[in-house]
């Protein structure tokens, strides 16, 4: 059941924008100047026997109280602190978390904002968007036809373009909540977390490096970097299931492939059925309400598809909180 | 608009059963024995530039993250270690929070708990209070007529009755909350506490005493504390609104009273608007699922009728979570 792509040996990173300094620089600017904005989430340390585990403390990172709701808040106010803003603005395709934190970055900063969304988004994520102060377009049918249309109109503005997952700045920005979780709490022995285009391991995997054992988690329905490591190379997949709105890259990012050859030993993957019981036992039993992507490392304990020592303390990575509360009921 | 009952002066409280000492043997017992059950809940240090308020930090009491949805498991466990209780096991009256908290403890300890509800209350709830292995009991049509039928069968079974407030180990137990925010983040300059039957209040004015200003919230249409100052003692008030699901009391309980009077200069009424708009600005911008009473804090200070100094860190307990998700949409 615990699925277990190969292995590869742990290997030196080439020195690159992402990188522990970077990472400590970035943090540093968001202390000094965006503690409104970029929020220190709690870390929350509780006995496993809480969670019905068997290890000694279970550390919820509850990055889902981030604003905008998610961790994405942190790289893309990166992505914008660290480039020339165009009066154009910055610009993005995007349905989902990225948008929603791109958005609201830019309206930090005070500079204009263009969402690309495809015609299947919703009413209410796009009224968020405009809500957020965004120009909300709409660019074709599926998510492939906006981004497309979102690279042309950037040709023509020649605005910053804000990627979910695969540009430094982003998995630098993400990395920022792996230093953040050390200085709350010390090291863990482990840290869980979920990957879509990888953004978030990438930056997680960077920081903790070999001083913390990293796992990557995927809903068997959306396993970018576990059929990259079985072809050996970043491939498309195709996605589907519970968490696919935030989880739904089809390919691996490749800054973070390359931060997961070199740092993650543990790739697995999650049932759906997992993911939905831990989601609902997040609600009842603690009152967390997170979506799908967001219960993903306790779905993989409580499945079993991860395993831990009872000495052991497992962070996990509590990534985003976007869904609509009804769902819970 | 921020009403006002009359200021007593501060009077020295005649020792008794609610004392800091009692607060602090009831923090160690929970923490030796019982971490799993009762949790340390995240105390959240934010910037109050992110909540949109002049105060230099706002400090977030996360307690409705504790097992059963509120801070009343403290009381509720205290009540129970502190008492022999015999084979017919424990007894309340409650379709709430202080139901869900005794049977929950009531699990803990593995003794039998029977739980005396109204007619009105929700299959929701009473679905939940089963799960927790209660004997849920219909007692008539009002509460009153629950409460009558529920003291008449503790007369015939002898069972360990639990109050929702006007006990002294339940004040004991909700000063536990108090201790755990000193312990977590320090003194704060003010504490924001909603008050019902005033359990809460009474157990964290004990704690605090004089060394942090401690504020009375409650809606106006629920004003047990308020309309108690005005009559210079506990007076019924009728009772309705958004949070009269949990701050439904008819009477503030003799032993809140008697701390309020001690250590409580504020007592103020926040509008069922206001509260409405405090407990949707928690779940829109920080994800935070909260019933009404939860959320009076916050509308105290977003809506005016609580004011603080731009240097001040205040801390606003948020108290409970037992609501449905969907109100939330």
């Amino acid at each position: 059941m615990p699925a277990r792509a190969t292995m590869p040996d742990l290997q030196p990173l080439a020195d690159g924008a992402v990188s522990r300094y970077e990472i400590e620089s970035c943090s540093r600017r968001f202390l000094k100047g965006y503690s409104h904005f970029i929020l220190q989430t709690p870390l929350w340390k509780l006995p496993g026997r809480a969670l019905g585990l068997e290890c000694a403390e279970v550390w919820l990172k509850l990055e889902h109280l981030q604003t905008g709701g998610s961790f994405k808040a942190r790289g893309m106010l990166n992505r914008l602190l660290s480039n020339p803003i165009p009066a154009s603005g910055v610009i993005v395709a995007s349905g989902g978390n990225a948008g929603i934190a791109t958005a609201a970055a830019a309206r930090e900063l005070g500079v204009p904002c263009e969402v690309f969304v495809p015609e299947i988004s919703s009413p209410a994520k796009r009224a968020r968007l405009a809500a957020l102060g965004a120009t909300v377009v709409v660019g074709g049918a599926a998510y492939s036809d906006a981004l497309q249309a979102c690279l042309s109109r950037q040709q023509h503005t020649g605005a910053l373009l804000t990627h979910a997952y695969d540009q430094p700045e982003v998995l630098v920005g993400a990395g920022t909540l792996a230093l953040e979780i050390e200085q709350q709490g010390g090291l863990p022995d482990a840290v869980l977390v979920s990957v879509g285009g990888g953004g978030l391991l990438g930056g997680i995997a960077c920081w903790f490096a070999s001083r913390s054992r990293v796992v990557a988690l995927e809903p068997e329905l959306a396993p970018t970097l576990f059929r990259a490591r079985e072809a050996g190379r970043p491939v498309d997949v195709s996605v589907g299931g519970l968490a696919a709105d935030s989880l739904g890259a089809k390919r691996i990012g490749a800054l973070a492939w390359q931060q997961a050859e070199a740092r993650v030993r543990e790739a697995l993957l999650v049932t759906d059925e997992a993911i939905r019981e831990a989601q609902l036992f997040l609600w009842r039993q603690f009152k967390l309400a997170v979506e799908p992507a967001a219960a993903l490392p306790l779905a993989a304990l409580r499945s079993g598809a991860c395993t831990t020592r009872a000495d052991e303390k497992v962070c996990l990575i509590v990534c985003g909180a976007n869904l609509d509360p009804a769902s819970l009921a």
